[in-house]
């Protein structure tokens, strides 16, 4: 019976401290339970302590502090606290998928604690449907583009891949438009490092751009970041030739390191 | 008999977990109990991990790397790991109430583990008594200026009001003195933008300046800032209405977002 | 028999709560369990989630996206999640007892958490073995030079001391090469302004730097740094005295802050 008694504290133990603790990527991505908000604002939650909003018709004065092109009364917004190569990736099928524009993509030092980046995500439109829309299928998206995120206590690895890039991955990342194009994320960086040149050796591929943690490519994240373009096998084959080292060396840091929905590369 | 018994351990256990684990702004903010410290230079702690500490003849060497004005032979200094606004508003008050000035302020990218800043902010003066004075003043008002901070494990959110803007918020964030003067700042980004274009809507007011991850106003912290003066009436009536919008969301997003003090505005 | 049952759950509890929580610099650092990891690149673990790599032949194209020099065919590889001056301290060393070069040391803000910095350590060398060799030497080194961080759950508190600097404390500090070099930190910051005005008070030292959240010397870290040089003993003296009362300060905040491994200056 003390078993029983034990079992069933402990359980209830790791449920609290779970919600209060500050876990890794990986972990800290639950899906968030959307709950009810009646403002006409709101679009909704998502994995990565992710919310999406929409601004119908954005303030003439905000639209001059934030920068804004006249053009777009109505915004999209898409901001996270855990995940910024997801949700660009994610807003890359929305740009391809709605008539919007991106305005602009912030890379926040966060995740909850983590080694990595949060995002802030506008997207311009002439109409709020089309605002909504992208909102929309961003969040929806990020359930597959969380596939290839493993973390553990000691770090996390992060994958993307596109068999045609669009304008979210061209604006945040200098991707080529309609060419295939992938990432991979490394952290601590020094993973990063040994992924990237394992990713080049393995393919014949073209390095678009390295991110390391000094030079201003990622806000100071714990993070070695490569991009990748080329023919899409190849891009693909490197970026899992990444994937195989990288999860070889989180696991001897930390152990286990599963992905936080289902792999998609 | 059993179930007292549970109540008692989670209890206990949430006890210990609260002391280990790095919470969000809001609950990682708890008044530190003031132990001895027999520094002469030592004032005391606060809320949100702070410390204020004072220095009566800053040794001429160090005065020169910290680019320290001359005729300050007195600092004043407090420090935090969470919080910013609540500092600068606090230190607004002290500079009032002393013949002090303020020599820096600078925004770590901070918060324990959550989505903003800590601070450190240095007074300058003649006499150590000054600026004494001034941190005592600061520290003590860090309990009014938490009453708008609000958080939960998703994020957090914060606003300021003064009526009469002094020498701190001049420094820190443009205001002009002697005018109104508020502030409101969302974590993740997404609601501190929705919060801005709501402020902005509520009532007649200026914009003196918008804060976003990757402008260089936040340190990288994954907030939304939006600076506002104008009529004293209608700078309150603009950060009322952004809370209300802001609470939904967080709440939306993580549940109940309580205050870390008792609401002032 | 309840009071047994307690211990016992709360000692199971505290277990899994210290491996799910995120703590600070101090409780942070454990040393890394190693595990087999069958890659020629890994060198290995150690403490502040530190892993060692090497690669034998850094590919054409990465060298050129890494700005590498392009005599350096091999490099080594020490990144961390916890800890920069521990590293570059080690990292000295190793470049002291090694035919390398320091390529490049980059501070990512990171501490899981806390208030610091991670790091991430490239060493060049034309043969593999070299890098091999500095990668080891470093990683063996971090068990001392762990010795002088302090940490509780207000901060830390780090000090660091060699009585001849080489060419990575020149890289990463400005240090003069061959001449006695320490370093004082505190966090949050407001501690490290206090200890860098007692440690030029304690003895006849010259301040080599001084770097602050918002002086572009921390990535935005909560620490106040000072970098120090002159007569060795000197430099000892001046760190004995600033780590004498940052303890006491730290404590006032937090409680105990115990050193990571066993202090050595």
């Amino acid at each position: 019976m003390q078993d029983n008694l034990m079992d069933k504290i402990m359980e209830e133990v790791m449920k609290k401290v779970g919600d209060s603790s500050a876990p890794e990527e990986k972990t800290e991505a639950p899906k968030a339970a959307p709950k009810a908000c009646g403002l006409t604002e709101y679009v909704g939650t998502a994995i990565g302590e992710t919310i999406g909003l929409v601004i119908a018709n954005v303030d003439y004065g905000l639209h001059e502090a934030m920068k804004l092109d006249k053009k777009y009364r109505s915004i999209g917004i898409v901001g996270a606290r855990t995940g910024a190569g997801p949700h660009i990736f994610a807003a890359d099928e929305a740009v391809k998928a709605t008539n919007t524009e991106i305005i602009s993509i912030e890379l926040p030092r966060d995740t909850q604690g983590g080694a990595g980046h949060g995002s802030l995500i506008i997207f311009g439109a002439e109409d709020v449907s089309d605002a909504r829309r992208a909102v929309e299928v961003t969040l929806k998206e990020l359930d597959r583009t969380f596939g290839d995120v493993y973390g553990n206590a000691a770090g996390h690895l992060e994958f993307q891949y596109t068999a045609r890039a669009s304008y979210a991955l061209e604006k945040a990342f200098g991707a080529e438009v309609g060419k295939a194009f992938g990432i991979t994320v490394g952290a601590p960086a020094a993973i990063g490092v040994l992924m990237a040149d394992t990713a080049v050796k393995a393919a014949n591929v073209d390095v678009v751009g390295y991110a390391s943690p000094g030079n201003g490519g990622t806000s100071y994240s714990n993070e070695v970041i490569l991009f990748l373009s080329g023919d899409s096998g190849a891009v693909r084959q490197s970026i899992i030739a990444a994937r195989e080292v990288g999860k070889q060396l989180i696991e001897a840091m930390g152990g286990p390191a599963p992905s936080s929905t289902t792999p998609y590369i």
